[in-house]
């Protein structure tokens, strides 16, 4: 097959090709280059810059490129920003999709593995959150990627597709300094920007009901992630029309944010430094962390990297791109 | 204010119309008018031909009409289409609802009312349906309602506006003949089809869990529709930026289909027929009835017209259509 990979040359999608690429399939890159960067694609991938709501530009990109099958990760993520700019989200990320699934109903692509998100999920209130917790999204942002899993599933029973919904849990890490996140909406970035600013990094709330009172997720590396793209891609290929899953990507361990905090300073030599805890910040859930059952079970993938690794590699990548 | 009305030319839209012009309101009427037609709308109130999706007329008839709050009533309402062409249902119902909310952002129009419906809810196991029971829709046209919803609330809280949803049950009746819906996707219409074709009228399941064995519904008058939104446009008139409700309109009163039957068989003069009852259908839910408590206390609303009204209304509007 051959896979149009959407938002490949942004920080998840960049990690998507090289895996995909690594493991021999055929991958062409599309990406508007609002927040991607043409220098993450690597040579000898092909890159065609352009929105994901030009209809025109879609089909003819997968008529001339052979496109099978399609890795839609190209989106808007932040979730402040979604509650500020609703309308711009629902419209890259929503109208966005139907664009697509119109091109690929047009040109007879069948296949497609979708960037879903533990936003679903909202305040789960929950141990381990399983692919069958109700789902209750509290922003724009986390409405855009269930309102996307719901086009997918319709998509896929009306046009008779194949589709896999990946709901990333908290995202972290990078294969090479070059690659890493440059944005800084994350706990990890978060804790270098104070860091490298003289300031103690924050705690936003010590009084949830976890063990150390801080907010406890499920940190996975995006090496993991690129990972679960490349054999859930592999799945679709062999799967029957109708296919349609819905896959958490998380290690199934929790980390409190006081543990990441501590594991950060030590990783970065700053040992002696104390957070500071803060007040909670509004819509923060106390507790999500996947069970990582159902991936193991129809992928036969399972995370490999750690917290260390995860946050040494993030550490080098924000030292590249400051320095 | 003056309201433009979206699928102001359609069933219920037209009883919208009459009821706020009626109220003493300026209304213009939008409306693409592939379900709707133009002799539903009233001598000396403008109807503007276009579509939902037309970002650029939008604007250019909010100028020219002065408008300053929006009905918005104008979507694809087939729960079995949307399952076949989900794309397009999400194309009307949502991108529509998007552009037309990027329309008036632009213009400053600040208040809007729309057409929701109790298919947010799905299958709700309860005995009455609050707007804070779960909501789980069951195919793409529910999904588009629940995402209609979701829009216009994070509308509301980025750009200040003034909104109401306004979930419909089970709308039946008309105001006169010529204003009756001409579709047969309910149970009232369906039983006149048969009626009509000499067959006996059917009954999808009589083994649900209900008191005579088959589904309960809540059905209410058009007109009865059409005077919620009066009242909920004059509401948020007045209405301080930010407010965002969420209401049921319904008479709050249970209906079996077999009690519906036998009264429509009863008002059409068909006494001696016995109505057939075949396999549940997939997907209806044993009993969706409205709590109707919250319109009634934030709008001071509730229904006025009763079952056999709506039946011999609609009747007299079938039998105008076929003539």
């Amino acid at each position: 097959m051959s896979w149009l990979v959407t938002g490949g040359a942004g920080y998840i999608g960049a990690h998507v090709v090289r895996v995909m690429r690594d493991g021999g399939e055929s991958v062409v890159v599309y990406d508007d280059l609002s927040t991607g960067r043409a220098d993450r694609v690597p040579d000898g991938v092909p890159l065609v810059v352009g929105s994901v709501l030009d209809r025109d530009l879609l089909e003819r990109v997968i008529r001339d490129h052979g496109v099978t099958g399609v890795v839609h990760i190209a989106a808007k993520k932040q979730v402040g920003e979604s509650v500020e700019r609703p309308l711009h989200y629902y419209r890259e990320n929503v109208t966005g999709l139907q664009t697509l699934l119109e091109a690929m109903s047009a040109t007879g692509v069948g296949a497609i593995v979708f960037s879903s998100s533990a936003a679903v999920y909202g305040m789960p209130d929950v141990d381990l959150v399983t692919e069958d917790t109700a789902c209750a999204p509290m922003s724009p942002y986390g409405e855009t990627k269930l309102i996307g899993e719901w086009l997918i599933k319709a998509a896929v029973t009306a046009y008779g597709m194949r589709g896999a919904s990946l709901r990333y849990f908290n995202v972290a890490g990078a294969a090479s300094p070059e690659l890493s996140d440059t944005g800084v909406f994350n706990l990890v970035p978060m804790v270098f920007e104070r860091l490298e600013a003289g300031e103690a990094p924050r705690i936003f709330g010590d009084d949830y009901t976890t063990p150390d009172g801080t907010c406890v997720r499920d940190y996975i590396h995006v090496q993991d992630i690129a990972s679960a793209h490349l054999a859930a891609a592999r799945r679709l290929e062999d799967a029957p029309r109708g296919t349609a899953l819905t896959l958490n990507i998380g290690r199934g361990e929790g980390s409190s944010v006081r543990e990441m905090v501590d594991r950060i300073l030590k990783v970065t030599g700053n040992e002696g430094v104390t957070p500071e805890v803060t007040d909670r910040r509004a819509g923060d859930p106390a507790r999500v962390v996947a069970a990582a059952d159902r991936i193991r079970g129809e992928l036969g993938w399972s995370a490999r990297h750690g917290l260390d690794e995860m946050i040494e590699s993030a550490w080098q990548g924000w030292r590249h791109h400051r320095r």
